[in-house]
């Protein structure tokens, strides 16, 4: 017996389409891999995020995307867009790694009234953002239940939940979701100390944080840094926080600059086979598709677009 | 207003146990925060794993602590003790770090038959123990539903699911679950080449894959380490692999030289106070506690023993 790649045969597998585990039933569309999904999307499934509502994160080790989500956040969102313009975090870092939850980034110092960075032209106090009303606001659901909440899917193409009974909708803690900071009081945030997902999906804090946007690119430049020591993840030293050279908006960055990047539409016939596709995993490694997935399982793919620009 | 800590201040909260949020309905328990409930915890709440299950993993940053599960995997922990004791992990290396899935480790030339490390008198092949008969396992289940399996909870202090239809049992890929890696046949593991899940749980690969024991101390080391490049995380440059100075079985080492490690057993009253603290959390920060918790949220907790020795 070859032994093969093991673990790594399973994606591998899953990347490179191998055939089917069984026939689907008559009249039923193939059921396909992911690979298969993505190989058939056209144009149109794919999505540029706004400019105005893309940051870039710079770190030494390179650059994370980061898009704004102001359908669910807009105050906060305005105040980012107005510290990113005033070079709020150019200068500051990321002063905790806490292990199995969050990166959490902006001044080290802001908790000290003598040393804090001043915010500039941005609001020192905003109200909570930590849902809205579930009108108006278009939302794909998923088939599968979740625990957390009564439905969950995706809007905007942010992974979301919605209650029915109140009218409520907000964004979700999945792996990557960026929130705003605060104290203990529910409107003490002002978006200057950011925090990003990085573990199991704490979902226990939503509706109880302003989530604002998304890292669609470079989370692994955040994961993988050092946890800080103590339970909180926070590194009393500053020397071994990570420098944050600069965030920027897109928009304020000339447009040979910007970084080309598309999402996945998460409104599509395509995003539907997709996310069936990671249900049930259609490839010889996967003995038992599982039939399900939760909603922070679902990555939601990015691509460089190839319209020979690059 | 003075600007506090920000999330942090949710875990210091959550840490520091202040006041409740409101006094419980007339007859039933007050509610506790999580610290109270371990604060509160007899020496009888804490077991300490076997030497005989329990691995130390020696990398350059520290000691990585893993217990195996013979209940649900006793060919692979079978095989796991004597490559253990036939040193065939000394010298081998972490050669993948998979963002938001995985890291494996084990002898990076198992594929390739003119490289591979011999096994020595380990066996070379295994069944699949991807599940076992529900029957004969004392199962403590969770309140809270899951989308993934029938039922959740606790066996043998490992996250676990159960299927009462079909009588199987298996255990759940939660974050620091150790797996054995395999090829595309079910039957194509040998215990040598093992992965620990670092992001999101997989459960897709419940059923999938032999589950064979979990990380209870230092998965730091393990999840921060560096994303290899490409899709699958794999370092092909055998530079960047993490080295793997040696796996050891605790029972192995002389009774003094062995970790002190205790584990909050999952079959107790305190053991459910405590997933309720994680359910509902009980602390000023939190203005709508979630009244659920997944399985994958639910960290056990783990301590050095204070009696004196140390």
């Amino acid at each position: 017996m070859t032994r093969s790649s093991l673990l790594t045969a399973a994606l591998a597998a899953t990347l490179l389409a191998p055939a089917l585990a069984a026939d689907p039933p008559a009249g039923t569309a193939a059921p396909r891999t992911t690979q298969e999904v993505l190989d058939a999307s056209a144009t149109s499934d794919w999505r540029t995020p706004d400019p105005a509502d893309t940051l870039y994160l710079d770190l030494e080790a390179g650059r994370v995307v980061i898009e704004l989500a102001p359908a669910f956040a807009p105050d906060h969102v305005e105040n980012i867009r107005t510290l990113a313009r005033g070079g709020f975090w150019n200068g500051t870092s990321v002063y905790r790694s806490h292990d199995n939850f969050v990166v959490q980034f902006g001044d080290a110092d802001a908790d000290d009234g003598t040393k804090a960075k001043p915010l500039g032209r941005a609001k020192t106090a905003l109200p909570a953002e930590f849902e809205r009303d579930a009108r108006g606001l278009a939302f794909h659901a998923l088939p599968d239940r979740d625990g957390w909440a009564p439905e969950v899917g995706f809007a905007n193409g942010f992974p979301a939940a919605r209650d029915g009974a109140d009218g409520r909708a907000w964004m979700a803690h999945c792996y990557g979701a960026l929130g705003a900071g605060r104290g203990n009081e529910a409107d003490s945030s002002n978006g200057a100390e950011l925090y990003v997902v990085t573990g199991q999906s704490p979902r226990q804090l939503d509706r109880n944080m302003s989530v604002v946007g998304r890292v669609i690119r470079g989370m692994e430049l955040l994961s993988a840094l050092p946890r800080g020591p103590g339970p909180l993840g926070v590194y009393d030293d500053p020397a071994r926080r990570t420098p944050i050279r600069a965030i920027t908006l897109a928009a304020d960055v000339p447009e040979a600059g910007r970084e080309r990047i598309e999402v996945l539409r998460t409104d599509t016939d395509t995003f539907d086979a997709y996310v069936e596709s990671r249900r049930n995993r259609r490839d010889t490694f996967y003995k038992r598709p599982a039939g399900h997935v939760d909603l922070c399982n679902i990555a939601i793919p990015e691509r460089t677009p190839q319209d020979g620009r690059g």
